[in-house]
């Protein structure tokens, strides 16, 4: 097996807190292994442009940190065309890259997954998201900054909830996926969650939030994803407050927020041996693959392993979050 | 001059982070000026149903740190009324009241000063808001940790900001004021500072934006107060995102995480001095007054006083903005 | 199988951040189930004094979020004596407490084990400490806040580090486990880690310094846990500094601020998850066990087991730790 | 009167949150007003080196939220010297620096006011220390930050305080000034503080310890500033638990984690004003001068001016803090 010389790293899709330990990781293991490093802005974007700069220890001191990420991320429509691919693919083979670590969502990951198809171009994926939405690893990068940020926001609501007599609804990222709503709902005391994996009717909203109006609660929070069946926080609020009137009913939109902000120790180390894991991996022969941690330990799995995989419905997790509620 | 024996203290309007921390010092200045202290639930509201409960040197430990109010806060329409206003009167009567302090907004200041003109009940009025717009102090509470509430926020977003190339309107509170728009602003590194006090046009901020993209800014981040005459967030995006299209534009509201938090270090320590300067104020015989902070100094404002007092129109700090935005 | 009907709930040891949510989620679980739910003040030494109170869903109103222990802790004396748990049991009995969940570390485990074997008292102990230095479960309650309390002060301290030309040693807690300080390390940056687990010597320990030193390197971090036969902080910072002259050397000892803070949410659906759990293992027969979340899985495990399986001992991440710090 | 062509900009000795915000202020209102900023790294060590770099917009884009100095600070004593400064000087000249903005503590001050008398060098300088030990100034550069990081490791160890029966000694920087002790410990509800201003006698503090404990506190803080004259936490902490048994004593030292972190609003906005005020007041012929805010306006006072100005002596404060902690 030909070993790698040199190895591009690139951020795509979505940001999310932790991107830059990833890529600070991806730097300083592949010095370690002898690897040059070459870093790709803006995602398919630049690599189609040939955004590239070689990067050394210390273009990645001091990043551990930050929110974001120091390489940018884009969307690029021209990536999604086998014309464009083979463009980015050209761009690589001139700068004489011969592997590629991409960190980003599910998005990001076909994106690698049609290059390696089309031109063989070696890869690993990072699962870096917020949203926790892929299948082949535990958690992924951002997702634990995400939610404790959503659940600051949630502690600085109930202080107005519970000084006035309030009911707030609360919307938080997760378009698909439940897991920012679910587990800053259980943090946040919430009343009631609402995710896009389940419908929720308003008759059974109503129905709960009677049950524990009728238990002299001063205040309710109503944690809602964005984007599910049930509507949009401002449309079940609206909704909710035609038909129930002792409550003020407010809505907050966390929105970007979500996004940014110094990452927890736990992306971080996450992100840290994802990167590590990741240069290993390549120099171990893994290709097609998205590295993930299962229980503490590193796997690797097949793109089409990982797409055939069911994603998560919260079924424990929303008994329990019923039971707290009470 | 007789001296009172018990004092009520009631929190009113909107909520403000470091209210818990002026009760705590009206309740403790209360008790070692051998004062009876007694707490009125829900602002004027409690007031008019005699919802009151006596308070202790125990009854606000352990508040200090703590967002929102502990007495609760409400708007009453019935204490708008002359009728409403009587029978709050018969209730503080009842119960042996002879002063009040009143922590809130200019509103609730107001009904404090109606309820002297009709019933000669003294009071002090201490300032929590976290708009910062009421005159007779350098500072009201809340205002400091809104601030860094919105810039904590502002930090996260820019992250995301210039990870990609974007253009971030955020929508701060301020109805009437511009303080948290500006302060957070500057303190944000905004582009743009849009204030209720000064018409901005939609050709002014294009133009600004212009010159900030030709520079190569890679993201921007315009502030707006909530409620100014150029309009929301919404609207002022929509109308940029119209004429200017090399950013990808969006809009997040901070809403009411604004209100809340643990208090920084300064509104409790101001909260602190105007508690127990207000005790002290009553003592020594001023009524329909505002306690207020003016360079370190405790003074006494009457209500009429205050009223009349221009409100700040902020004309250096946006010089100094604009000269920080090039 | 007879059913319980009443239960005592109690945190004893060192408080840790969440142990709130857990004693919330026990009475409110213990509600659902139809139970009653005692609460028992200053662990074994409020437990032998009969220190007891009745919980209701208000009595945990509004604790989810906050560090320390609404129960209070203390470390009894006499509990360790066959007679101090003998009256134990016999406030118990009184009170007709017929299970018992603790909250705490190992220590309070024990305790619970004796009781246990002496006098039959079922139980079902809640890992909760800092530390996460307990087999059976992947973390134990309080781990992920203290690890993150102490990456934002590293993350303060790094800012001066870089700012002058200084080595500084910062001090974290694990007594005997390297849990907070390989991961706030990692998640840190750190140049060294020094763990309980693994004796490091000053030469080591210099020869790394220099090697990052020599790579011009303006400023690094070494952490230390607490109480390593390596010796303190100020113990290897005092060796190292006699034989490195071009840094100035500082030390700061995180100390008891590792323990107190607001809960994240991590920490907080754990504490909800396990303190449901151990209601439900109490009432399906499950006695003389802990209730650990390994793997997403809820699992009960003897006192005997636990005591017997070995401690993690940290190699691999040990290993990414120094591919990290080059 | 010439105008500058050429400014050089530089930090000096303790780092402070906001430095970077003062900075990019100078930098951004230089170019402003088509002046060239030299950036010095290193305080006076960079002087006497030579250690410049030219500095554009991009040079200080994405430095304003950020802790500590980019252009770095040291201790010079070479500077200390007239030798020292001629040197110094002479690199100035060479550089064509015709005026110098340098932002930090008295020392720092000293300094460029020697370079002023032996060299002719304008200046003005910034005040940019957490101790907010300046007089000429409401306050200085980091006070606002360190207070509330003070505040906010108050808080966590208040969690544990209350959590077992305990009296926390905790240390707080303000060598000569008592600041940071007197706010936080107002802001923390600490039941004794310890000024370096006054001196306390341990019978004082532990007659104010029993009279709280009599009232059955169950936990209680004393915040101490460093090295006053009535000794260090540590030692007072001996002194009192030898006499003082109900408590079990604890001390925790924040040492440098308070010089970091994120800079609040206040002082950014600050840092902000006071930079562009630098850069103006140059221009407009200031020299060996420190601006300040005094009550929201800009001033410039004179080195002697503000050298022979009387310190605060906290003498309200503290008498509030006495009501605050009956």
């Amino acid at each position: 097996m030909t070993k790698m010389k040199r190895i591009g790293v690139f951020t795509s899709g979505g940001d999310a807190p932790g991107m830059n330990a990833a890529i600070r990781a991806v730097v300083r293991a592949g010095i370690f292994y002898k690897k040059e490093i070459i870093g790709i802005y803006r995602g398919y974007e630049g690599m189609i442009e040939g955004d590239f700069v070689p990067m050394e220890v210390r273009s990645v001191s001091n990043i551990l940190q930050r929110g974001g990420t120091m390489l940018k991320s884009a969307r690029s429509k021209e990536f999604l065309t086998k014309e464009g691919r083979t463009k980015a693919f050209e761009q690589l083979k001139k700068m004489k890259i011969d592997g590629l670590i991409g960190i980003g969502g599910d998005g990001s990951f076909a994106g690698m997954h049609h290059l390696y198809l089309e031109h063989k171009m070696p890869y690993v994926c990072i699962p870096g998201t917020i949203d926790n939405d892929i299948p082949g690893t535990d958690f992924t990068i951002g997702y634990d900054t995400a939610t404790n940020t959503a659940v600051n926001a949630i502690d600085k609501i109930r202080d107005t909830a519970l000084s006035h007599n309030r009911l707030f609804f609360i919307e938080v990222m997760g378009r698909d996926s439940g897991y920012i709503a679910i587990n800053s709902g259980i943090a946040g005391g919430a009343v009631a969650i609402i995710i896009p994996e389940e419908e929720t009717s308003i008759e059974e909203l109503i129905e709960k939030l009677d049950a524990s109006g009728s238990q002299n609660k001063t205040s309710s929070l109503v944690i809602v994803a964005e984007g599910g069946k049930s509507g949009s926080a401002m449309e079940i609020a609206k909704k909710v407050q035609e038909r129930f009137s002792y409550f003020d009913t407010k809505v907050t939109i966390l929105g970007h927020l979500q996004r940014g902000g110094t990452p927890t120790y736990f992306d971080r180390v996450l992100a840290s041996k994802m990167g590590v894991a990741a240069i290993e991996g390549l120099e171990a022969g893994q290709t097609d693959v998205m590295v993930g941690i299962v229980h503490k330990e590193v796997i690797f799995n097949k793109f089409d392993e990982i797409m055939s995989q069911p994603k998560d419905i919260h079924k424990d997790d929303l008994r329990i979050a019923k039971i707290l509620s009470i």
